[in-house]
């Protein structure tokens, strides 16, 4: 990265704490956040949710932990280890306690005693809902779509404000034959292409190939490529030269059915697709493209967002 | 707890279930929810909100995260060593990748390379704000008043709804003299059971004894009693004969500011007190009393919560 790109994040960065926006923690990638910051990723979930009303989804909603079990399953930390975070919880008696409380730093202090539990960080607003919908049985005839939405954990410390540890997705999620996972992604990459319109944000397409079904890559990333199964749209946030996914939008095959069992109507495997947004980029997006200040945004910007003020 | 005690607990969870208000996952305590009951947590939200819109506050929304730091720093692991959850990452290469997804479940399968990081789950919203309060240096002569809120976790699975091992809470934490808290205190004791008899719920409010300063408790406990520290409003919510915390309104004298380091204008170490709320269940005592369905709630419930509708 050169000077130049380092500098614009950090002062982007510099001015989201200056104004309040982002408040910062001593740890890099967590942040609180002030009301304007507050309102515009209430605006923009609002916004998805009117694009999607006519759909007929099902609304799930999350905390941003998800059963271990479930989570195993994903196959998420065989791929993605260094992004995982895990529940650990103490389950000793008074004597582990205090033995805990003087352990020495160097090995390991309060923390030593703590074990794994049964829950771990969600990673991405979708997981939570494949056991929720396997557990129902086979898929009715029509397949089934699914709203979710919840905070989410990487593990990726970073100065770069568009690259969070915890942060909000908003994702649909399709269940049923290859041809209705296949229109319902293109659907919602022109749905989505045009709401980047409306907010007058320089939206990109880019057909990604990081491997979001394996880490041992290469292969698998060509084979996504070819089968066109991951899109990303990128939009210029931190860094003008490196512009962050904002959206995506993934046929997964059966992928997520065969780990889950997820069946339709007939008793094959079921196909499954997701149409993702990460909410505090598409915010930071527009604060960075239209001003710190939302009531100095152009007028058709602030009225597809707050259409009713 | 006797058995008529356990068999209500129990139907109303099922039938909590079975109307889709909470999602079950496989481990107790942890759910997902639906969209009415969404939206019932967002009007209680919303009613806390206008409650105190003219207060003043500062906004601050958490991720359900906060800093392995500030965390230490409350003492919270010393009081409550069962109910915390620390966060735990693998930080290896790929060997270590290897033998983790390679290590027996008896020797703690693929979890047993996850070490602990630098942040940990959130277990009371206004945790995160002490630590943000002490950064900015001394408070202003009048003091200072911060509304927060985010997603909490507690260790403690459990069959009975109204105990989630992830919920959210909203909270007023007030800095400044002795007296403000207390005004403070009484004030948002007033409001809140003003609230719930406007929401017809049967408010009960205790002197609480919990030791939430401290764990080696009686005398401590005593002490709280006598000094009136900690207040809780009590709902009836899955077991008529033993009600749930849904509001906590808390003296904290110097604690938080003594541990944080959080100093008045005059350079003396602040008080502070807080006014939290427990939003799922405030939602499920409303399910408990005036039945599953929304829009059969009596009107005057509806209008408080949904006054624009």
């Amino acid at each position: 990265m050169s000077l130049a790109r380092t500098l614009a994040t950090d002062d982007f960065r510099s001015e989201l704490f200056e104004r309040g926006l982002l408040i910062p923690t001593t740890v890099d990638g967590l942040y609180g956040r002030n009301e304007v910051f507050e309102g515009i990723v209430a605006a923009v979930d609002a916004l998805i949710g009117r694009l999607s009303a006519a759909d007929g989804a099902e609304i799930m909603r999350f905390p941003p932990v998800m059963t271990r079990q479930g989570f195993e399953a994903s196959g998420y930390f065989k791929n993605f280890p260094h992004l995982s975070g895990t529940i650990h919880c103490f389950c000793g008696d008074d004597r582990d306690h205090r033995r805990a409380l003087e352990c020495a730093p160097e090995q390991g202090g309060w923390t030593s005693a703590q074990v794994a539990s049964d829950v771990v960080l969600t990673p991405a607003s979708c997981y939570p809902v494949y056991p929720i919908v396997a557990a129902r049985g086979p898929l009715p005839a029509e397949g089934w779509l699914v709203d979710s939405s919840s905070y989410c954990f990487r593990r990726e410390p970073s100065l770069d404000p568009a690259r969070m540890q915890m942060f909000r997705q908003r994702e649909q999620v399709c269940f049923g034959t290859p041809e209705r996972i296949r229109a319902f992604q293109s659907h919602w990459m022109q749905r989505a292409l045009a709401m980047f319109e409306q907010m007058r944000l320089p939206a990109a397409t880019d057909l990604a190939n990081d491997p979001f079904f394996g880490r041992p890559g290469e292969l698998m990333a060509n084979g996504q490529r070819s089968q066109r199964l991951k899109f990303e749209i990128l939009l210029p946030v931190s860094d003008p030269d490196r512009p962050s996914a904002c959206g995506s939008f993934n046929y997964h095959v059966q992928h997520f059915a065969t780990a889950y069992g997820i069946h339709d109507a007939a008793g094959e495997v079921a196909h499954t697709g997701c149409a993702g947004f990460g909410l505090e980029r598409i915010a930071l997006a527009l604060l960075r493209h239209h001003g710190l200040d939302p009531q100095d945004w152009p007028a058709a910007v602030r009225g597809v967002l707050w259409p009713a003020s």
